[in-house]
């Protein structure tokens, strides 16, 4: 007798007949007497599908409208599932993200949440009714729709879990937990019961697009229990908790991340002077590149070499700017390489135990892998190598930190 | 310099190409230095393709949430259309119903119209924005979604006129204005630049489906100049007024109006006895079987015949309804006819001139064209004929009160 809010995302409802799937697993809870709240997102398509009529239209859509205009997709959805929902004899009722209310701030297409109204949705669940909120919207306090930006039916999810007190945040998605890494590079790779907010923040920020970044920082700064389940298959996912004991128990590390989507520049012979590293970057975001890892090696003769990642797409940009750069600071040299890859360690008892990064870098060098950069956090080692390394690379530590092997304090929740 | 309200249904803005011609078309409206506030209907398509997912998922789909599904057809149709206008360099802000507000009662799926706040608008309209609101859709006092009813964007648009007290409401059509009767039938059928609201009630009612019935009584309720126009040819179109200087000048019939939807049955030697009527009528209502004309003929031998008229599609139900109203009342016997065709002469002038009706049974007549049945209002007469003769006796009545002539006393505005 729980009070549950359960995520469905755009696959989980993508047609007519998983919508009918999702109404009766939400039944099959109504029956063990919890209190549900759904939050769904647009059928699967349907937001490209209106992007695409807004493109046409207008170069750079109004944001107010294409908020209008997007927000239809869960309306639809919510709609259709309370529908679904009625016709199994499991009372339910739809809201907007304006009807329940979610108020946030006029940020179109990117709005944050500022309050929740509960009280529309505790009095549907007093009345043992089914509550299905379209995720992803809100309105601000002029009344003008708002969205919360993609992937934001997750912080819709955590928000009103947050807001109703709820026992527990389920997220639905096409995968039945969080692993210890991409189960198609590593056969081995085992779901994780249980993992910290902090641990869960690396990895997604890392690839694992599990859950939205967002709603993971929202959860861990409202403790709410977030479980990420799979919608169509029995299972007891993996459990997101601030719980201190899991941290205690938790093995060095609980996952290895990784990501091809970097390329990286480097800029040699750059004069040593104060200021010259925003010097490089200023350039750099103006021309609106995201940058990630940033290393300066030490200086040797008066010039430092300045090496930065970013985002694969838009290596040839920023080599176009490193070239305006060199000129204008009197560098010596500009090269880089998009065949690299990211792999990273992550774990919340790297806190508590020494020596984790070294043992990281020689199951790397006795693969004959190269290290080109690194960069440390408090629960997170990274570093660059070549691509073409990649899956040997997580294979390597996937075995060296003994992740395919089921940890013997922790219990199944 | 005025305030004009324009509607442009579901085939005026069916395709992105349209809703561009739209803006188009308000752009100009905008540079004359009009007002404008325009509402639209879904794209055409867009209801039925919503009506069919929502039939698939629930037999009797919940009303409650058959509106929040239907209502996402205008949100979209605001959307689009506003980014339209604001990509013309012509500042546009879209409302939904609920926006707006327009407030109505809660019987979901044909909500009435309560009360509307045109703060918003005004707010808009003196910043020199098109405001773009989306049909037949409102809210309730509790918030919830309402929809007015299919043919509903006519009533919003009325209402939103006569809120702001504009200068004209435009309902943008297929079809350039009202005609004397249906071109198709009558080659020499011409279009009328005035008609009162009373003739176009009874015009639209007989089946001429220019305009929405509710509209227009409420549109004559509040005063509100009506114009019906081509969404895509240039033209002034028929404007619906209340003018009495319209009504005093017009010609004595306006228009002739002609229906083929109908049957007719006739239970015969019905007990001549007080309460027969209702013995009668009673068990179609019942059957959900919708009445249009009813003739009781006088009694003969203390019996008497009872005719009345079905919409055709109802025929069949109509008639094994009546084999049980025959037992119940020891009737004789009771036959139908769906052959059948109503054809209507319709002008406020019938008021002050007598022999109207004479002079149709007489071109009738002298046809060859058997009348079977004769029904009269203040304004309107109507015959039920055998539905082969329907051409030939509307071609005969458009010329016998000289509808395709123009009057001389019409004044193009």
């Amino acid at each position: 007798m729980a009070l549950l809010v359960q995520k469905f995302g755009g696959t989980s409802v993508g047609s007519l007949e998983r919508i009918q799937g999702v109404a009766d697993k939400v039944k099959g809870f109504r029956e063990q007497g919890h209190d549900i709240v759904v939050v769904v997102s647009a059928m699967s398509g349907e937001t490209n599908r209106l992007m695409d009529l807004a493109q046409n239209i207008q170069k750079q859509p109004t944001p107010r409208e294409m908020d209008v205009l997007l927000s239809t997709g869960e309306q639809v959805t919510i709609a259709l599932l309370s529908m679904a929902l009625n016709e199994r004899g499991c009372p339910a009722r739809s809201y907007t993200g304006g009807q329940v209310s979610i108020l946030t701030d006029s940020s179109h297409n990117k709005a944050r949440i500022k309050k929740i109204d509960e009280e529309n949705m505790r009095a549907d669940l007093d009345a043992g009714r089914v509550v299905v909120v379209a995720g992803f919207q809100g309105k601000d306090e002029q009344g003008n729709i708002t969205t919360l930006g993609r992937g934001g039916s997750d912080t819709t999810a955590v928000a009103l879990a947050a807001a109703l007190k709820a026992d527990e945040c389920q997220i639905y998605t096409d995968v039945d937990g969080v692993y210890t890494t991409d189960p198609r590079v590593v056969e081995g790779a085992r779901r994780l019961a249980k993992i910290t907010f902090e641990e869960m923040l690396e990895m997604a920020s890392l690839g694992s697009k599990v859950l939205q970044i967002r709603a993971v920082e929202f959860a861990g700064k409202y403790d709410v229990k977030l479980r990420v389940l799979h919608s169509f298959q029995e299972g007891p996912g993996t459990l997101i908790t601030i719980d201190e004991d899991v941290a205690m128990e938790s093995p060095v590390v609980s996952g290895i991340a990784f990501n091809r989507d970097e390329a990286k520049v480097t800029i040699k012979g750059v004069p040593d002077i104060p200021g010259v590293a925003s010097r490089i970057l200023g350039p750099v975001s103006a021309a609106n590149i995201e940058v990630d890892m940033i290393v300066q090696n030490v200086a040797d003769d008066r010039t430092t070499d300045f090496t930065f990642t970013v985002h694969r797409n838009d290596y040839q940009r920023t080599l176009e700017v490193c070239k305006q750069i060199c000129d204008e600071l009197g560098a010596r040299e500009y090269d880089g390489d998009e065949k690299i890859a990211k792999v990273s360690i992550v774990g919340v008892g790297m806190r508590s135990h020494a020596g984790v990064a070294t043992k990281m870098f020689q199951a790397l060098a006795s693969e004959g892998i190269n290290i080109q950069i690194i960069s440390t956090s408090e629960i997170k080692v990274s570093v660059i190598i070549a691509e073409k390394y990649l899956e040997l690379a997580v294979r390597a530590l996937h075995s060296v930190f003994e992740l395919d092997r089921e940890p013997v304090q922790e219990v199944e929740v």
